[in-house]
């Protein structure tokens, strides 16, 4: 079953693959801005074009209210199993753009590095998969298993018409499970299976006070500064210890057995090595836990920025009228973002001073998930990191949020493999962001495995039970 | 002595003026920002040929490292003492635009009040004086006092410039005192002249983590978010009753007598007008004091603005490598701005925790400064208000900070007369910003009426003595 012939296809056109990826990095295909819808709109059409080239099927570019999202199929062995490929050809804005050492949509290879927004997250992880399919379609003629692709546009903006695509798509999409490279691996030489996965809370906060933006000088003193409030109340939702002092917020977190804490020592990132991925020379947060686990099962929430008054160059002695808070819950089990988002509004509410007013808003939500470590998806990717990589894949708890893993399991009923080629370094969200190009080539023969081996492992679960293993209640 | 022909002429040309005031204000000349450079010195230039046109003489736009100074002198009366009239003709950046409800920089008349960007601060003030001395020039073929003007472009930005201009021409600008609008009545028929104002300390606290900015997901929970540790240390700067927490801080401020807080509670405006005039529905602040008092005798601390992070449209959950707050101290006589800045420093080493790193900076500060309400400038003042107005003028004191005054009474050795004509709720440095045109009318006749009364006090407190009367610590 050995896909040899496959392998030496994808070996041979590195240099191809890598050209093609530098293409594809070089769209400004930023979903958040407006100004660029365009060009997210060139991006998929492009993607769709490639699709096609390599040989897949039924593409297209299917509008949404947003960006649109690209499908393709190849469902030519009737009888085998079927994986969905997901994968978001949008990436995050680029500011501040002063801190990129080469522009961000001209790809740059420096080392052994690609350097650009989006090389990584997730262009350079979606692209694997296109070329393991290239390289199968374009050796051996046909796929071991039957493929469907969905590529969307609008992860970077919590997927908004994701959801709904889904649902109204989903005998076109069936599968028996999903799978998707946007998560990290340890290191260059250890592969990583992700199987939690932290849920997210949206939150703004916004404080208002005079009706105006004041002069400073002729009202500072007589009026609550709406900055300073909003600051104040910031201040009060973390203890001195790095605990969230929100009442209630940590009775629901699942507290794990010394089992699953021992795997994580043993498997996880050491502290020294997640500081120096953060480039921090200090740790921080809740006592008693490692920072594997405090990024992974424990909560966090974290400010991203504050709008309101002044933040050009110069000076200008403004009282903000207003001032505004963005906001992020990264949720584990068991707790629920509606509880969460309750208790956040109530001790908002006691906290905001009579001097101001406050409103809360939740923009968008997604639950923490697991992923059973035995699921023969998960089985199939274990192995196929195996033979990539040359070395056996570790169970890996990511800290941050892929809300499509909700989606699938919740509509199409059906596991996601999170098989990621991320390294922790790679700047994902920041400046400067980068692949690693052996986790590029890597990850294309890992794919191509993952195709072989999920044919098998697949097939056999089906006239096994089929039952299936997402849930955030099992693996407890 | 009534100078009646003169403001006969300056009733004639009312519709003129305010169609000039137009053309002055429509100029972008926003100081803090480098892209409109090219507007403040076609700004100025506007101004020296519009001096040139009026009657003025010896009219010249001076390079400064900055932006120019415009000057321009009369000195055909050589026995007589002079009046140095000072104004800025730079204006406050314009953000949040979209508050606007007419576009700034085209001045539109809406009932009594002329809008735009600088119609109050300071152009339209300024202009008062401009178009006093060419109603004296064109009717009168000559001004009754020696007059030398003085309009800086930098004054937004604090005047970074102007110090060492004045010391640089000392003998070019030498004068018996110095006249300025560019601060507030109480109501339109409530002139009034500023005796006191607060001094300033400019603040920028930095705070610094990562080496970069982290995502969230990953990083949230083990690293502190410098953005979230810099509103935790805003909070300390306040105790829960709007008191500046910073030990020692009240210690240097000077305590008024009965006397002068009854003249203040007499003449001032009442709690119920300030709120009005802020827009706000509720006060904030020191207890025990007045809103005039908290504003005025007490000082404050605002924070302006908070930069880092993410503040663009849609979202990034970003955990930023560092945040920067923009403040403000307001200080009161004999607060010392050094020691202040001392106090600072050590209160942000101690609250800074050790997980982050924090800078403190002062990019300038202007010392408080009172004028002796006998000053004879002051005293022709009084009266040109009541001329002008038709009511006694109030002695105000004011929240604000006008450092030039600073630069005059330490280079030139002479006192700055504080004549404005701004409403409290011409939204100064805010979107919307207005010039009453009563206010506009009447202080051309009021600027008429001090150039008249200031030969004469003038000349008399020459003969009397010469002594200067401006100081922080007289007046007690």
């Amino acid at each position: 079953m050995a896909p040899l012939g496959v392998l030496a296809y994808a070996r041979q056109h590195r240099t191809r693959f890598l050209a093609e990826l530098k293409e594809f990095v070089r769209f400004p295909s930023v979903s958040s801005h407006a100004r660029h819808a365009g060009d997210v709109k060139k991006c998929a059409a492009w993607l769709a074009g490639h699709l096609r080239r390599v040989g897949m099927e039924s593409v297209k570019v299917a509008p949404t209210r947003g960006h649109p999202i690209v499908y393709a199929a190849w469902q030519r062995a009737p009888n085998r199993p079927t994986v969905l490929v997901y994968g978001h050809y949008d990436v995050m804005p680029v500011d501040p753009l002063g801190e990129w050492h080469t522009p961000p949509f001209e790809p740059a290879v420096r080392g052994e590095d690609l350097y650009g927004r989006g090389a990584c997250d997730d262009e350079g992880q979606l692209f694997t998969h296109v070329k393991a399919l290239e390289s199968y379609l374009k050796s051996a003629r046909a796929l071991p298993v039957n493929v469907k692709c969905l590529f969307e546009g609008e992860e970077e903006i919590d997927s908004p018409n994701l959801a709904p695509f889904v649902a109204r798509n989903k005998s076109m999409l069936s599968a028996d499970a999903a799978v998707m490279s946007d998560t990290r691996m340890l290191a260059p030489d250890r592969p990583a299976i992700g199987y939690s996965q932290r849920g997210a809370l949206l939150v703004e906060l916004e404080v208002e006070g005079p009706q105006q933006d004041l002069h400073s000088g002729n009202f500072g003193g007589a009026v609550h500064n709406p900055l300073q409030a909003l600051c104040e109340m910031i201040a009060t939702l973390h203890d001195a210890r790095g605990r969230i002092a929100i009442p209630g917020f940590y009775d629901a977190v699942r507290r794990w057995s010394g089992t699953e804490r021992d795997y994580m020592a043993r498997t996880g990132p050491a502290d020294a090595q997640i500081l120096k991925d953060a480039r921090a020379k200090r740790s921080w947060g809740e006592r008693g836990y490692s920072l594997y686990e405090r990024t992974t099962i424990r909560p966090s929430l974290d400010l991203h920025g504050v709008v309101g008054g002044y933040q050009g160059a110069g000076i200008k002695t403004v009282i903000p009228a207003r001032a505004l808070a963005k906001l992020t819950f990264r949720l584990v089990p068991d707790q629920d973002a509606d509880e969460v988002a309750r208790q956040f509004r109530e001790h908002i509410a006691r906290v905001t001073p009579p001097t101001v007013r406050s409103t809360v808003r939740f923009p968008s939500s997604a639950k923490p998930a697991l992923v059973n470590r035995d699921d023969p998806a998960v089985r199939a990717a274990a192995f196929a990191c195996r033979k990539g990589f040359g070395s056996p894949a570790v169970f890996l708890r990511s800290g941050g949020t892929v809300p499509v893993v909700n989606t699938f399991r919740e509509i199409l009923g059906i596991p996601t493999v999170l098989m990621g080629f991320a390294l922790p370094d790679n700047r994902i969200h920041a400046p400067n962001e980068k692949f690693h190009l052996p986790n590029f080539y890597n990850g294309i023969a890992t794919c191509i495995w993952f195709l072989a081996a999920a044919g098998a492992t697949l097939q056999r679960a089906r006239r096994a039970q089929g039952e299936l293993a997402w849930s955030v209640s099992d693996d407890r």
